[in-house]
């Protein structure tokens, strides 16, 4: 079920934190593609803060392709949809940011999210891995899911000093302050950045399809 | 009429479950394709968890498309049209899913949905099947109809121990926790992959097509 | 008026049955065509399930396009114009969908419809007719207004034990099952199919215009 | 200002008249065209039903374009802008029906219409005129601006029992049933139907510009 | 400010005045263009009423363009962005229009608005100004602001009768019933109209992009 | 965290001033680009204002893109996105406008902005600085957070007189009435205009893809 994590490491499944009413629940961010033109779908009941983090996780990727060993023209070839179960639960908030980037990367680079791995961080469109709130239930609720490893951001440390002894003993807790630092942890094969050689040139109609119009956030 | 079963396997029309207030009842699930540049129509007065369900649906589809023995060129070259009658009922809820991707693999690969199959089951990205609520009614509504075989997911096993002895015995209930154990049972044929030298190549613009905008969830 | 019928058979005009709080109305349904590029505009201040009733008319008649003789460029080159008067009159319901049907077949074949027949029910898009409701004051208004034949679906033939003796001597009231029954009353000629080889191949450009587009139904 | 008549005959404005909770009232229907590519912008605080009214008299004006001499292409060079001043002041109602078909021809075909005409009318795409309400008022406010000959549905004419006859004597009112006898009057010059011969053909690339989008009515 | 004048004329930014629960004050309207399509952005917190007002504007000077000397490939291959300073100040009502034909024609034919002119009226697209409310105040706000030439629209001159005396003196007041004579007035040169000669091609492309979309008002 | 400034210059980054309920923060204004064709995104759930703010920045910026140094082109050729961290904090105001065209102008021109320079204003299309609210606020937020120099409207130099001495002293309070001047403190090097014989042509389809949709401001 959505509690449950998977028997093996997934590309495009990443394990997020949620913080509910009722306690800490772990959340599977699902990333798929198919062969497209760009289009971005995103499902299972997001609000509009969680919908306007997976803008800007899509933008964070695409302006930092090469870096991550991605191909340009990917973006243009495949559509993306990233959707998170259970689809009749309403889910908000900007703390699965972290979670969303990896899912993107791991899908897009066909390299594998380590399985025992949680996190939840905010993100700015500089890679910065901006401070959450619940730290306390999102980290009990890794714990009782069977995770191993959970990054968490930088600036939550101070938070750590109320956390359960044996939640901290029972957890490798590691603190990010970049992106980078979450993808190097989290991704189970190192990302090879392409060389400015192996760009491929874009398609010869690709440069003027300039459609120009202004992108509101996802608001109804 | 809609609580009806049809008197052949038919392509494209599989039948689900819901679960209503006044208890279950069967939910007929119509696909059809026509020429067209792959709009995806859904009718019949759904709610929004439903309409993201068929979104997932068709993004799994298009991503396993090879192994479904699907041309990738299918969802450029025809649009495809989901309705589930009757159309003045409120319909909506993540459990239609696994009919949703059946009814679609049905009728983009020419394969009759066996008629006296029902089914149940939210799907992820994953092609996992999630656990549904109101499997009593559900089963109800199914023994009532005439229906032989139901496929349920694997999580809800557990709450076979409150149906009655007779519903049990009246129906062949299959516990599955994976959309192509669904698809094995569902379909009158089994599937055969694309082999890599079989895929049709795209046709030479539709490569930088690409319009790259962000769709957001069905809301209103 | 709305409430009269025509002195002759025309093209692309329809005659419905509505059920009021007031009694039954006919409802003259109206499709034009124009030389243009596949849009289908729908007026007449109608409800969502009405819309979503068109919505699946035009995607029934254009899956079988070829039962019907019509070219498949034919939705392509043309834009459809369907309209209820009186504009001011809000009207809703799924019961409208043989007559949306019939009057797009009619307008696209260039065969007039039948101006002594009424009708009632709705579709499916297996091309099965779907019960109503409202039935006594349908057949009231029917009569009333000098209609001769009645097309209503065969699940409502059990409905027909509380009509009154003479609205059932006074019509020629056909029960239908199935959409291809009620074209074939309703239409002055009878509908030829297009053999294989007289279908008119794609315009070059046309199969690569994939815009893949989710269209969600006519909500507001 | 809004309720004055013009001095001279022009090209793309009608007189309309609408009937208001104060009294009737006189409506200019203008009509400009410029290079453009067929979009039709309506203003002028105008709801739902007259919205679709306008809808419904371009697809009327385009389905019968050759009969009122207008060439296909017109539709896809030129975009059509249809404004009633004053802005601040909420209108609706179908009834402008007849004025918008008349105001749309004159302006592509530069055919004047007369300034000394009103007229009233809900269309159908049929192209008949239907009726409508408040003639009384809408007479007295065509007596008052100085209207010389005013249009009336024929389904009005027994609504003329109850007007005063100071008015009937001061107007020349003429009962129509058809659009084209609305434009027979109306317009400065007789329209010259296209001879076949005549008509331009398409741009070659038009032909496979399908764009198929479904267009629901205007509401939000 | 927004209440203070330029120092020197500028191209694109006319004085309008407007007509508040507290008085009259001075409205600078803003427009700018940049390479692009033909893309119209509309800022400054501006009401339905407003809105509509400057797409009647653009219409009027599209449809004028060569009687303003503007080249009609200039709209194609431009965007332009009308702006109404301060961002948070809600604005709407229609007697913007003729400053807003002044402040687009102004830039697209690169001449100048006199910075001491000030004016306020309705536009109707056959290029009349229509009366507005609020004389009084706007008449007093632009004496305060050294403002020194105001137009008015013709039918508002009655209401003249009731400004005070010092108003009037202090205060060049022109009565306009046409947006030429607003131009004539404002712009620092007379516009030139284009002769047949000079006016240049479509591109190649252009006359086959049509895409026909009904472009309603712009509510929400 | 968003209230702290970052240790090293950034391209893209730019510190605002806002004022809150409970006194005044600073507010990070990230922009990035990625190769793409115009496409202008928004997050950070930013209201309507400070949405159509960012409209009048991107048109500012590109109509005056050759002084600043950047090829017209740029602006078809990628993909700009602007996010207001912690986004689950609502925003809005016009105020954050001088920092908008700093971000913009930074990544368009990879230019890096100066780290300890904050800054307040509203912008127009005429490239003025207008005057804002909480001066007082921002100011105590600029000194607490460590910035050294401080961007005001030049028309808030009257409400520094109630601005406490020390904040004074401990700022370096530079008043503004033109973007320029703001551009030529905050960038870390000069713009350098473009010759006209340096501009990049357009490609050769680029003319002729005119949309000519109205673009209304984003409300909801
Ligand atoms: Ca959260
Ligand atoms: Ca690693
Ligand atoms: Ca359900
Ligand atoms: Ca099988
Ligand atoms: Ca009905
Ligand atoms: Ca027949
Ligand atoms: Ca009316
Ligand atoms: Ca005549
Ligand atoms: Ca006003
Ligand atoms: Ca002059
Ligand atoms: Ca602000
Ligand atoms: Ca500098």
């Amino acid at each position: 079920a959505y509690g449950e994590l998977e028997d093996v490491d997934m590309i495009g499944v990443t394990t997020g934190l949620a913080w509910t009413e009722v306690g800490g629940v772990i959340l599977q961010i699902e990333a798929i593609t198919s062969p497209g033109k760009g289009k971005v779908t995103v499902t299972g009941k997001l609000g509009d803060v969680m919908q306007e983090s997976i803008q800007a996780a899509m933008s964070y990727v695409r302006s930092r392709a090469l870096d991550f060993g991605i191909q340009p023209s990917v973006f243009n070839k495949n559509d993306i949809h990233i959707h998170l179960p259970e689809g009749a639960t309403p889910k908000d908030g900007p703390s699965a940011g972290v979670g969303m980037i990896t899912s993107i990367v791991s899908v897009l680079t066909n390299n594998a999210v380590r399985r025992d791995v949680a996190m939840t961080g905010e993100i700015s469109l500089r890679g910065r891995v901006l401070p959450i709130g619940g730290l306390k239930e999102k980290l009990l609720a890794a714990l009782r899911s069977g995770i191993k490893t959970v990054l968490i951001p930088e600036e939550n440390v101070k938070d750590l000093a109320e956390i359960p002894d044996n939640v901290i003993r029972g957890l490798d807790i590691k603190a990010v302050s970049r992106v980078d630092e979450v993808l190097e942890v989290a991704l189970a094969e190192s990302l090879t950045p392409l060389a400015p050689e192996d760009v491929e040139p874009p398609t010869p109609m690709a440069a003027d399809r300039g459609d120009s119009d202004f992108e509101a956030p996802l608001r109804h």
